[in-house]
Order: C-alpha cells, then sequence, then structure tokens
C-alpha cells in the first residue's frame, strides 16, 4: 500500500510542518518516520520504503520541482542532454537513503521486511522527456521513433542508475525490491517489446545473486500480461482493472509467479461492508494461489482512516 | 480520425484566429468548415462531426471554460447539482448543431458519410463532478460508493440528454453515431457494470430503430472487451493497446460486431516505411474480418500532417 501515507494525520502535519515534499525525501530521520508510520497505525505486514521516484536522479542533476506535481527544469530531448547522466556511488551521493534503510530494518520488528523501491526506467523516462507528467507520452513515444538511439541511450542510462540504486538498497538491508512503472500502460505490447523489457531483463538480471525477491508493478498494463509473464521476476503485482482469476490462469504456462496487488483503491470509499464483502472476495478468489494481498494502486488521499484500518483487519482475521 | 484537425494549418491558423475554441464549437459555419477539412485535405473515407464533448450540457448551465483543458465552474457534487441538469429540445438549443450537420451532409459528396458524436455520460460525469480533468477519477468513483444516488441520478440524466442529442443529430442528417467514452478505462469491470452498462444499454436501444449503424469506443478498455462485447452496437473502436486478433476471437462467440481502430497513433512519427509497414501488419490481421482502419485513438498534435495523408494512401491502396 505505497503512499499510505497521504491518509495518516501525522505525515500529513509533518508534509505541513516541513512546507516541502522534497525535504521530507531528504532527510534520514524523516524517511524513518513516514515509512514506519503505515507499521505502526494500520499494521500492515510489510513496510515500503519512502522515497521518491526521481530519487536516483538526483545526484546527476536532474532538476525537478513540485508544483505540486513534477516539474523538470531542464528536460532531457538530445542525446547530448542524455549524456548528462552520469554513473554515481549511491552509498555516497544517497548516503541518507543507505542511512534511513538502516535505521528503518532496526526499528522494524523481525517480522515486518522492508521493501525497497525504484521507478522503471520507463516511468522515468517519460518524466524527464515531457518535462513533467503528460497524458499518452507522446514526446517520448515520437522521440522512440525520430531519434530511436536517443530513446535507448536515456532507457540504458536510466537502468544502470536503477540497478546501482536498488542493490544499494539491498546492500543496506531491504528484504524485497519493488519496482513501479506507472507510465507503462500507455504503450502498445510492440512498444513495451522495444523500449522496456530488454532493460526490465537487465535490471532483474542484475538483482537475481542478490536471492531478494523482486515485484514489478505494472500500471493499467493488462493489455501488456503475456509480456509481464516472461519477466524474471518472483512476484507481479496487478491493478484494479486486472481480472486476477483470468491473470492466474493466462500466467500458468509462463514462469512461476505470485500475483500481487488487485484489490480497486476506491473499495475503500464504501461501507465496512462493502470493503469486507470486496476484500473477501479477493481472497477467496486467490485461496491456494501465490498471491500477496494488497491494493491495485496507492491509497486515494481522501480514504477514511478507519476504512483502511477495517481491510487490514479483515485480511488479517480471514482463515480461507 | 477524430481530432486530425489538430495537425492541419488551417484548423490551427482557424483557432487562432477567432482565439477561443469554444467560439469554434458554437459557429455552424466554422463547424462545417473544420469538419471538412479532413476529408478534403486527407481524403479520409468519413467525415466526423467537430463537436466538444460538453456541447450536450452547455443549454443545461454548466459552465465551462478551456485554460486549455476544460474547468467546470460549479462542479456537480450533490442530489440538488444534479437536479439542475434539465431535458432540453436540442433542435432549438443546438440549433447550430442542427444547422452545421445539414451544412456538411450537403456539401460531402454521396459517398462519404457524415459521423455523429458524442461523449458517453460517464465521461461527461467524471469531468463534471471532479470540475475538469482528473487521474483516476476518484471524486467520482467515491460518490459511486458513498453517495450511489447521486451517481445514478447523475448519469442517468446524462443517459436521457446524450440521447436526445445524438437522435437530434440523426435527424440532422449524420449517417452513423460514434460514442466515445474516453475515461472508461479507469474502471474496473465491477464499476464498468455497475454505473455505465445500464446507461449504455439505454443509449444504444433509443438509437436501434434509427437503423443508424452505433459504434461505441472505450480508451483504455481492454480489460473490459468481455462487458463491451454485449453492447447492442454495430461496431467497437479500439485503442492501440487491444492486440486485435486475440479481441476478435474473444468476441466470436457473442453478438457480432465489427472492430474500428487499433493503429497506435505513434505510429504516425516513425518514417514512411514505418507507417507502410505497421499499417499494412493492421490490414493484414484484419483481412476478411469486419474491421474500420482508423487509429486507436486521436492524433497526436505533433504529428506531421505528411504522414497521415501517407497513411490514408496506404490504406487505400492495399489491395488484400
Amino acid at each position: 500500500m505505497r503512499q499510505a501515507g497521504r491518509i495518516l494525520k501525522p505525515y500529513r502535519q509533518l508534509k505541513e510542518k516541513v512546507g516541502s515534499i522534497q525535504t521530507l525525501f531528504d532527510d534520514p530521520e524523516l524517511i524513518t518516520q513516514i515509512t514506519l508510520m503505515p507499521v505502526d497505525m494500520l499494521e500492515v505486514d510489510a513496510a515500503i520504503l519512502f522515497a521518491d521516484i526521481f530519487t536516483p536522479v538526483m545526484p546527476i542533476g536532474c532538476d525537478i520541482v513540485f508544483d505540486p506535481g513534477p516539474t523538470i527544469g531542464a528536460p532531457l530531448r538530445t542525446l547530448e542532454d542524455v549524456n548528462r547522466i552520469r554513473a554515481y556511488e549511491p552509498e555516497q551521493e544517497l548516503s541518507h537513503v543507505v542511512q534511513a534503510i538502516g535505521e528503518i530494518t532496526r526499528a522494524l520488528p523481525a517480522s515486518v521486511p522492508l521493501i525497497g523501491f525504484a521507478g522503471a526506467p520507463f516511468t522515468l523516462a517519460t518524466y524527464l522527456v515531457e518535462g513533467g507528467s503528460a497524458k499518452e507520452y507522446s514526446r517520448f513515444r515520437q522521440m522512440l521513433r525520430s531519434d530511436s538511439p536517443c530513446a535507448h541511450a536515456l532507457m540504458s542510462k536510466l537502468t544502470d542508475v536503477t540497478i546501482a540504486y536498488l542493490q544499494m538498497q539491498i546492500r543496506a538491508g531491504v528484504q524485497v525490491v519493488q519496482l513501479f512503472d506507472t507510465c507503462v500502460g500507455a504503450l502498445s505490447a510492440d512498444e513495451f517489446t522495444t523500449i522496456c523489457r530488454p532493460y526490465l531483463d537487465r535490471i532483474f538480471a542484475a538483482l537475481e545473486s542478490s536471492g531478494v525477491p523482486r515485484i514489478y508493478f505494472g500500471l493499467g498494463a493488462t493489455h501488456l500480461l503475456d509480456q509481464l509473464g516472461e519477466l524474471s521476476v518472483e512476484a507481479l503485482s496487478v491493478d484494479w482493472r486486472t481480472n486476477i482469476e483470468k491473470a492466474f490462469n493466462e500466467l500458468a504456462g509462463k514462469r512461476p509467479h505470485a500475483l500481487q496487488g488487485n484489490l480497486n483503491p476506491c473499495t475503500l470509499f464504501g461501507s465496512p461492508d462493502h470493503i469486507e464483502s470486496e476484500a473477501t472476495k479477493l481472497l477467496m478468489a486467490t485461496a491456494g494461489r501465490a498471491h500477496v494481498f494488497n491494493l491495485g494502486h496507492g491509497v486515494h488521499p481522501e480514504t477514511p482512516f478507519d476504512h483502511v484500518k477495517q481491510l487490514v483487519e479483515t485480511v488479517h482475521a480471514f482463515d480461507g
């Protein structure tokens, strides 16, 4: 339940007190405090590192302002722009993240793992090329056709950065890693195969020897399930659009994967009865299957805290 | 190829000269001129009425400003707000649309049909409730759970307005109607069944006796294909995410439908060879099937005119 913080009063108070979300991402004490909040307040079974998708590109001079969505000061449009992305030592230049992971893992009970987090290269690339959020990422998808070497160079550089960043998180102590591909749903299967697949393969291969379970989440990617089923990951996180029983069946002949997620985050707007019946429906549909209960995407900011708490209790009480 | 106008120089010049996009939607001469442009300049096989999705809610006092995306002055949030939506006579209150349809059909060669156009109730509802564009339409989806009578009342009122609007277009002379559901892709299958399906059924049933072919387009709706296959329409328009061969197979046991669209609009950013090979691939995949060649969504504004022209020529020259 990434971004569960949004609905927690202490998180919102902290954000208001500090005044800038960037400060929250930069301060190891605050990262620790925020990462632990959902575990303490909601009693979820795992923590997920509080970090921005842009954290790993901060040291390479990407100038990002939140207003409130991210805006990139100097979008990357040419091979020259892309070549400014340099390799760096995450232990040195992101020492606040290393420090936070150490503090979080020391603070968490042994039964609660910490999930590391990074944005996938395609999602990062769309923001860096568009200059902010965009509807169908047509600028990057245009670059892929009109200047394919530039698009691939960007993906390759971001892949290197992502690998170094996630390997650092693993060395620092995260017990699982999850790669978020929030923008991938805009792609056709051919585009995914051309511009995402090779880079995802490189990331997951580089993490293989760590033995740390790897999760990939593609938002709106039901139409890519065939391709996703071939990724070298232990779990695929699916959003609320996916029919999870069909997904288990479609993936049956592929590499063995657990599925994660799928509960419609809007369910939490409903009554306690509605929440219980929807959660139970998902628990029944996945009983006996490898499934990690989770929402299909982040909690909507307007969601009442009590509803989320009730969901966690329903899942814990389920005896399928 | 709705919104093909975007890439046409005379359209952009007209828009700049007039200064406001609203003026383009309100003036029958300009509607006519713009609707005819793609037929004249690109030699496409059909024209689609130039109209905004908000045209049918203008007479009922919805206050919409383009800035550049639509912003609703007074979003609809309560049953009281919704009850302000009243039935009206489209022939009287949208006489400029009636006049434009008459002029367009008189101007078009007999071999080029005019496609009528409306936004689907769900897509309209999300804008009216959110107050503008929004990511996952959580406000309306929240209303669906916290105030379901209000959500259904809104859908029902918009359905009545849409039926009257499309019946008026048919009386005025359009030869096909297409309903655009740009926001539907955010919904789970359950949400679609609850909040869209009954209203779509009502619209398509009301149009049945006209004998005019009905097309439904759901953007990002690959995951809803099962449900869409049950709609009483002659054609389903699918975006570039849908695997069209799979879609034909999945729909085989259902009501007979033609499929429309599917070509990735980003294809048009590619080289002439790329455009030709992608178009040919789609033409081959659909040869012998009921398929209306089209893009999977509107033309991206940065698309070169020559590329679109070449696509039309490729399709016309195809001899499958």
